[in-house]
């Protein structure tokens, strides 16, 4: 099979707009076939790694308004929970969405703005805690019809680690940089920024992990740059992660060093559910597949009261603490 | 020793003004004196069903603003995590802050309003999953001075089983209900609808727990009938709980009890991280202690990608989609 599942719109439908550069869904279309294969060749590469299959759900959204492929390997070799989601939906904005769009500079008019969303995202949590959490998230945005028409990209990927490989650390930022270096020099000091200061859990006083990069409203180059820079950065998610998994896996680990581990996974549950405006945009959408939002969750997190950090786990706070330039 | 630790309002000066119901900071003080020998009989209580003892850390909050007394037990014999904190503050209202309560009808006037609030929050974590989960708050609010001069009482208990025992249920609204009916009969049913509404987990479509009481804003009947009121609520703590720790800290579990503990435990983790308004305004006060206000949350939680419940634990999620009368 060419993808993990079906495509959520219809396979001739969607061939037919792809090949038509003049059809008005043509962009949306290649969007959705570009992230139903990176789906399919991340869950691939990871189930090798793993040796064990991905659970692959296929979900409709009510009302005849789009769908997703979520893909989850849980309780694996290596991983402890890896989830690739898909989604491409469509429908009419809420009021609260109109307005935090027209806070971000988005030109909307009326009370009725429809609306179509794809997009890829995936969180993978490893069991070791020498191989680092990943996550990406791309995107693409669109108010198809009327005065409103407006399209925009968005995305971003970083790196969690439990403890701080500055090796590890370097070859992400390096990956994603050259991805960005072929479309613009602008693009990777900006949007590596962009990531730290997102990433950044205010209450504990530091970064969620060693940072990436995070994008939105790409919007300012014309459509078919915009995508090809998306595709660009899709396509360095293996080049950036699978080598850092395949270095460390093997390692060995102590007790010490699985309980840190989980006291980090608590800070990402934070993360997600205290800050991520993805996460919190689902958990307050109607009729969300609420399993799909939290599968971004670890499978175990711990929250101890007054924990002391040891040396080597100093290391990695003081990283979090003052983000570094790894390339 | 008195209390588990030193009263943050000086000794002398809380003794003055107890004695004295003309003085300003009478109901105040003597609230400050009643929820330190509470947290000193529920941490005795606690400490010895435990066999072991609660750490406790003397804070302060920066700039004179008052401070706390955090008592936690922490990975005993009994309980996972036992956080009893006692906080006494005060300082000017934030801009948020002032628009929140008068949108809850707080007649405030001006840029600046001092306020101080007092209060006792804890959260009993036990490791058997025949032990219920018991959080409790009580609080005191007053503006002190001037043209917005207001005070209220606020606070509530409640349980969280991971299996569910009826009898636990009765025997902790019983209670409840008791030290509610000597104040007003209609006190008791209309602070447990309140609490099944507060404490709804809505992106689950379930309750956190099988309820008990819960209440804000209570500036409606005379002062010193409100802070009675608030004593026989915390009075009932001890004798709601305990018993229920007794009867089941010795039963046998098993693994797959435990692991459907911690994944109960995640969606505690959900409704403190996502609804919870102490918990979001503490994150999001400047200068907070982190540690006292994240003491809630459990020590070890799990999120299992589409979780099967079995026929057990399906009793607790039916209780959990309909909320019962239990008494």
């Amino acid at each position: 099979m060419e993808f993990m599942a079906p495509t959520i719109t219809c396979a001739e439908i969607l061939k037919e707009a792809v090949s038509d550069p003049s059809n008005g869904n043509h962009i949306a279309s290649a969007m959705e076939l570009y992230i139903m294969g990176l789906q399919k060749q991340l869950c691939e590469a990871l189930a090798a790694i793993d040796g064990s299959q991905f659970k692959t759900d296929k979900w409709e959204r009510p009302n005849n308004g789009g769908g997703g492929v979520t893909c989850v390997l849980q309780d694996g070799n290596v991983f402890e929970k890896a989830g690739v989601g898909v989604s491409v939906v469509h429908g009419t904005l809420s009021k609260n969405a109109i307005q935090q769009m027209k806070s971000r500079g988005k030109e909307l008019f009326g009370d009725s703005v429809e609306f179509r969303a794809l997009g890829i995202s995936s969180v993978i949590h490893p069991k070791s805690p020498h191989v680092p959490t990943m996550h990406f998230n791309y995107r693409f945005f669109e108010i198809p019809e009327g005065d409103s028409k407006l399209w925009w990209f968005g995305g971003g990927s970083d790196l969690t680690p439990t403890y701080l490989h500055e090796g590890d650390a370097t070859h992400f930022h390096t990956t994603l940089k050259a991805a960005c270096d072929t479309h613009s020099a602008e693009y990777y000091p900006k949007f590596k920024k962009w990531c730290d200061e997102y990433f950044y859990i205010k209450h504990r006083e530091e970064s969620r992990g060693v940072g990436g990069i995070f994008f939105d409203d790409l919007d300012y180059i014309p459509i078919n740059d915009a995508f090809s820079f998306v595709k660009s950065c899709g396509n360095a998610v293996i080049p950036s992660y699978i080598p850092l998994i395949k270095q460390h896996m093997d390692e060995k680990y102590t007790e010490e060093e699985l309980e840190w581990k989980l006291l980090r996974r608590g800070r990402y549950v934070e993360f997600n559910l205290v800050l991520d405006r993805g996460t919190k945009f689902g958990l307050h959408t109607e009729n969300a597949r609420i399993e799909s939002i939290l599968m971004s969750l670890p499978l175990n997190a711990r929250w101890e009261y007054m924990n002391e950090p040891g040396e080597r786990e100093k290391v990695l706070l003081e990283v979090l603490k003052n983000p570094r330039e790894w390339c």
